[in-house]
């Protein structure tokens, strides 16, 4: 993966497309070198392959103008929002425009009766709910980043509340995205059901920039609940949490969140937060719903915790308790990188059925240990999913190399498990070669003749999803 | 529709698939008349157009057996489940050979920790729930019809839960599906979420047949909740019994059902049950829970529907009586035909936002009333979902023809709310027309071109969805 090849070049039509567009576009078309690599730049430690411009759309008409331009000339298109995902979703291997959406950042309708909401994709999801404040509704899906909403549809992101509230694909009742061809493509009505045709929503959600550059999403809504309750508990090890999990879940708990922090992770917490918590795996637990309900959902939940050896229950309603109580969970990641100053962290992502968890958490944990790797882990674990981070020093060739032979290694053994390479980061460039070995080339192949037959000029962020097969 | 029209047949392709199927399949391939009429039929007023014979599939390698003779001699291949559809998605307009996966029907592994289920296509939703009983589990989506869950995942079937448990679309994990080359697609791996490359499960889920003959599906299986509540409420009109089902969302209360039958609907429900309700609208609610969280949420549906004029609120938690209060739903649609004796019933299917919902419900009865059709409505109100029965003397073309006209100016109506011609019945052949005006051509042209790259011979459910622009 560091050894990431370019694509061919279309140097001619990248050299004509470029003067259009910046007539075209005046100031908000730029090619400095700095913007161009911030904008193929990922949260990642993949190579970076920058765009050879940048421009800044303000309109549907604008994007579609540019599509045309760049159909024309045969040259490549990657939509970007606000660069933090991980796989290299945003570089440009075989160069092109980077189209920026951040200045489409409008809400344009709010609908209470229907608890929906109509944005541009340039909206973050932190401006979303400040902007939803006294409607007492919100948006429910937190990547952790403060990610646009249209960079979250195209990664399909989820993240800590996926367990209640589901994944972006759940969440996007309808959008516009510009196809290849220039037109405005038009997914779904608004009504929360549909049954009309394929569901093209779901076919651009998760498609990564490949097939549509989406201008206009319909989002549902969540109603504000009246109380929230949190809980934590520790645990003797990864698998009697995960026991809990399950128990909890077939229970028939409302869990809004459950998140696993191992050990290590909550060694990290304590150094960095001067906590005191027990250094075995911890479980963090929050409930949505009426007030009586969710002090019964977390007493509920110390039950089962127990049975499993669970110790030191602790729930609260109150928010200042609330926020003590998840700080391990807020404080993770930073903490984590407090393990090996200097180093920069590689974030893991992968999702098995929650039955095989355990197993798969912790061989995770004996290997890194084996291959001498400090890497915490921490798992949305109601969903089976979960990240291993690598601390890695990124000026060690040989560490980086060793860290791609782990990253390899947990993506097969989560697929012979019947689960994932990828539970919620995407497959961009880092997991594009472990597709065909989750999915097979009958579905590898069907996504090429999509995208063939969407893109036959392979314009749309190519050299990710939907690629012919070798 | 009424004019429905057969499209060119192959006959010397149909012919000597014919023959190499018949002997291939000995007593499994049928041709008699009755047999093929069956399969063409589906519930519904469309004329029947009959496939040329009916093979019984047993595993899918005689699936793909069958798409290989068929593709080679270009013949049209429909699956069939129980026949239960709407809108002639098992029609055979151009003849050709329908699929019957009845046979096809074991549970193949239940995982009780994973709370989901593998299953072959031709299991029905019943057989399902029984298979289930001792596990504690079950699986939610009913559309009424004891159909198969292969017929449900092909049309995105719902039906009266959806407002908790959502839609085929939602509970389908994973599936295989034989391609029109043959090869045996895997759309996803069995973990909870993923974010692999493009959602090839939720493309096949609702696409009719027309790209993929569905022989194995992972569904989501729900715990058995610990206690149901159910209530009833009468309203003077449907616009206060839409706004009590707005707030009750708003409000963040966790509805398992809530159905709405107006005032029609009761009074023959009064006559078929010898009931004695109050002959105005009616919503019946179900909720989902512990002991005391389900009473909770009875007792504060009943306070907001108080504030909307609510009257003759009652709730239950003991089955009895739930059944009791839930009889006028059970019995709706044999009652409803009981107010025209000899008549059939035309059920539409349109879905608005919420918000949409009084005014379109009550602009189809004003319109109904005008036409001097008798015609209850039902609802999925918290899906913005309704259906209107229309009761037709099948011998009168005339009638025939005033019931088409209404059902077109009611799809259009629910399209120029934002809403779709389709809740849940699907496109087949009945609701063809109406799906470019509700999305237009950029996304008919993007179903074509779907279709086209995946079944290149248009063998599979051709007239369907993915027909090319006129």
């Amino acid at each position: 993966m560091a050894m990431l090849a370019n694509l061919p070049r279309n140097e001619d039509g990248i050299a004509t497309a470029l003067g259009i567009l910046g007539q075209r576009f005046g100031p908000r078309f730029e090619t400095g070198q700095a913007l161009r690599e911030q904008h193929g730049h990922t949260t990642t430690w993949l190579r970076n392959q920058p765009p050879d411009a940048v421009i800044f759309a303000e309109t549907t008409e604008e994007v579609q103008e540019i599509v045309r331009i760049c159909a024309t000339h045969h040259v490549p298109i990657i939509p970007f929002g606000t660069g933090t995902s991980l796989e290299g979703h945003v570089n440009a291997p075989a160069g092109g425009i980077s189209v920026d959406f951040s200045r489409m950042d409008k809400v344009l309708a709010v609908h209470q009766e229907d608890m929906d909401v109509v944005i541009e994709p340039g909206v973050t999801r932190k401006a979303l709910n400040t902007h939803l404040r006294d409607t007492g509704l919100f948006f429910p899906i937190d990547p952790g980043a403060d990610a646009s909403l249209g960079g979250m549809a195209a990664t399909n992101a989820s993240g800590t509340n996926a367990v209640r509230y589901g994944t972006m694909k759940d969440n996007v009742l309808a959008l516009k995205a510009v196809l290849p061809s220039g037109e405005v493509l038009k997914t779904a009505a608004r009504a929360r059901k549909t049954s009309a045709g394929y569901d093209l929503t779901r076919l651009v959600v998760g498609s990564e920039g490949t097939l549509g550059l989406i201008t206009e999403m319909t989002l549902r809504l969540q109603g504000i609940p009246e109380a929230v309750s949190a809980a934590t508990c520790s645990f003797p090890s990864v698998e009697a949490a995960c026991n809990t999990v399950i128990a909890t879940i077939q229970y028939g708990l409302p869990i809004a969140r459950i998140e696993l922090l191992d050990a290590l992770t909550v060694k990290a917490v304590n150094a960095y937060s001067k906590l005191s918590l027990p250094e075995t795996p911890l479980l963090l637990v929050e409930f949505h719903g009426s007030e009586s309900g969710v002090a019964e959902q977390a007493e509920s939940f110390g039950e089962i915790a127990g049975e499993f050896e669970g110790s030191g229950f602790t729930f609260t309603t109150r928010e200042e308790d609330r926020n003590r109580l998840w700080q391990a969970r807020h404080d993770a990641y930073w903490a984590s990188l407090g393990l090996r100053p200097g180093a920069k962290g590689i974030s893991t992502d992968v999702c098995v059925p929650v039955s095989r968890l355990a197993d798969c958490v912790t061989a995770a944990q004996e290997k890194t240990q084996e291959m001498g790797f400090i890497a915490p882990v921490v798992g949305h674990v109601g969903d089976g999913n979960f990240h291993v981070l690598l601390l890695i020093d990124m000026d060690d060739a040989g560490e980086i190399a060793r860290a791609e032979g782990f990253v390899g290694w947990l993506n097969d053994l989560a697929i012979s498990m019947d689960g994932t390479c990828t539970g919620e980061h995407g497959i961009g460039q880092g997991k594009a070669p472990y597709l065909v070995r989750e999915l097979g080339e009958p579905a590898t192949g069907a996504m090429a003749a999509i995208k063939a037959a969407l893109d036959p000029l392979n314009i749309f962020n190519p050299g990710k999803i939907g690629l012919p097969p070798p």
